[in-house]
């Protein structure tokens, strides 16, 4: 069997992450097959991931859009918290990628490229994790690395 | 057997959402058994969707009305878990829909409405869900849908 | 082997709520025998109930009392997040039952009378639920139940 | 096998709670062997206290100090939920003992007092449920007992 | 097979802590094999970890860097639920290393020293429980031992 790989995303979301991670994932792992799997909201993302997981993917990059009420907040934390369980029962890799509302108030084309740098950036991490191992980041490591930003660099 | 949905609903909304959820849910999935099961509060829905699962449904629509004390809250966020909980474990759709008092203070009349359309909504993208698989929703991926309000559309 | 329900309260209250419950049980549940566990506080209230239902009882009623610090509130959170998943690791059902200090801040009575008024009427839902199954409380769906305070109505 | 009870505490409280847990343990728990297991913080209690009960101990007090930044706070309520886990996945007892340094601020005395008087009567608490069941504390319920400060009884 | 400890850190920290860990672990731990596992962020620490463990170390240390924002904070919630509960499923031994941007905001090299500091002295605290078990660190117990600043002692 081919090997596989999910995307989750939402309709939720105001910018078409799953169609970016599924280009830059094609890009990275050729040869696996991507399985996409579309949800109302974040706090769908956990189950989703868990079910692609389980027709056996190798490892998923879940893609949220957080609002930006006190609920919207709440919701966040309880998916952070599902995704984090998915990956510790599945012993696999769940790449969890947020992009938050109030990252850019009032400025839909920051928060539009803040997306899109953010989901390239950690598409490629999973695929280097999934292709290369549990050390693939290790020389990336303490470097202040930064997705939907410019990286900090080490202090 | 007939194929099984349930609606999870409590004593504490002052809307009847439960009842709307099975006339939507009849509309879109004919020949699904619809089973209700009415639970006092937000904390009892988890374990009420999870006990519908049990008893054999493919999927579940969980309806809670959260009040605007502190305490409120928090028992949105445990409940929240909860239900990502039980489709971890379950590894079926849980589709878990909140009305919150907070969202129109001193407005009833726009909170029920609000009510009405995420309910609708919601319990169709269940139905899509079970129906047509975990592909359903792509083509909406991204879109900005919004459940209670008027979609806000992508960036 | 006579069927079962529990009741747990906490010596960290201040109303014995355990007693109302225990007697409003027994007038609901005839036949049913009620076993009664008492613990500190409000932290130690899911384990109890696992405990008690790992001896064969059919439901659990538990019954918890919330100080006004922050850390009470978080107590509140974490113990509603236990109670969530007894329920969901059984499959029976847990009603859990809390009175917050400030909901009546120097106000003693108010704030008894609002501890007996919902034990009893949670005491009730437990009885219903157990008696008649998961469509008892249908007809109060959506109703504006509430519990230590009258009720407020469909909108 | 001697009977065994754990006694769980941390190298960052700055009351050796963890002895005066044993001392009164070993008064009121004739016969049991007792455990001593230390750890750097209260994030490390749930675990150590499920590899305690995992060699056989029927209970354990875990002995938590909460410092008083924000990210403490959080702390507390992560390790009061894993205790809590702990508690339902294994059926036996963990009474959970946490001392804020915010109950007293620069107060070290008080705080000193609060914490002893705390362990002591929490000690005791996990030693009559031990040896006398779940039914131990029934007589104390909803009489307003304090662990750290005065009884505030009942209302 | 060689005994094995492994050392879970992230691109996002902006310290390289997990060559500070295996360094320090190689001086404590000799004839241990340590494996080193670095993911993106804070989130990805548990799932890491977790893998590590399955693969037959004895233990881990996991190396956090939170940043300032509220979804940080959350982030650092969740992930010390996740980290607990890996310690709590395995029966092994998390030591789990989080430094927070704002313990030092904009004073990188006082934020780089407490991040050397509590990551030495944490890789001793996994050292010595894994060599001396779980009464390693009792004669330290209560002591006020701080990772990241000098000891603040008994009261």
């Amino acid at each position: 069997m081919r090997k596989c790989v999910g995307v989750v995303d939402t309709t939720f979301a105001r910018v078409d992450m799953g169609s970016i991670a599924v280009e830059t994932l094609e890009k990275h792992l050729p040869g696996y097959k991507i399985i996409r799997h579309t949800v109302p909201g974040v706090k769908d993302l956990p189950g989703a991931a868990k079910r692609l997981l389980d027709t056996g993917c190798e490892g998923v990059i879940t893609l949220g859009w957080i609002g930006g009420r006190e609920a919207d907040k709440l919701s966040y934390l309880a998916a952070s918290v599902g995704l984090i369980l998915v990956e510790i029962l599945t012993g696999k890799i769940v790449i969890d990628v947020t992009v938050h509302e109030d990252e850019a108030p009032g400025d839909p084309e920051k928060l539009k490229s803040i997306a899109v740098d953010r989901v390239v950036k950690h598409a490629r991490n999973l695929a280097l994790l999934l292709q290369r191992g549990p050390e693939a980041l290790v020389r990336e490591a303490g470097k202040g690395l930064r997705q939907g930003y410019p990286d900090v660099g080490p202090l």
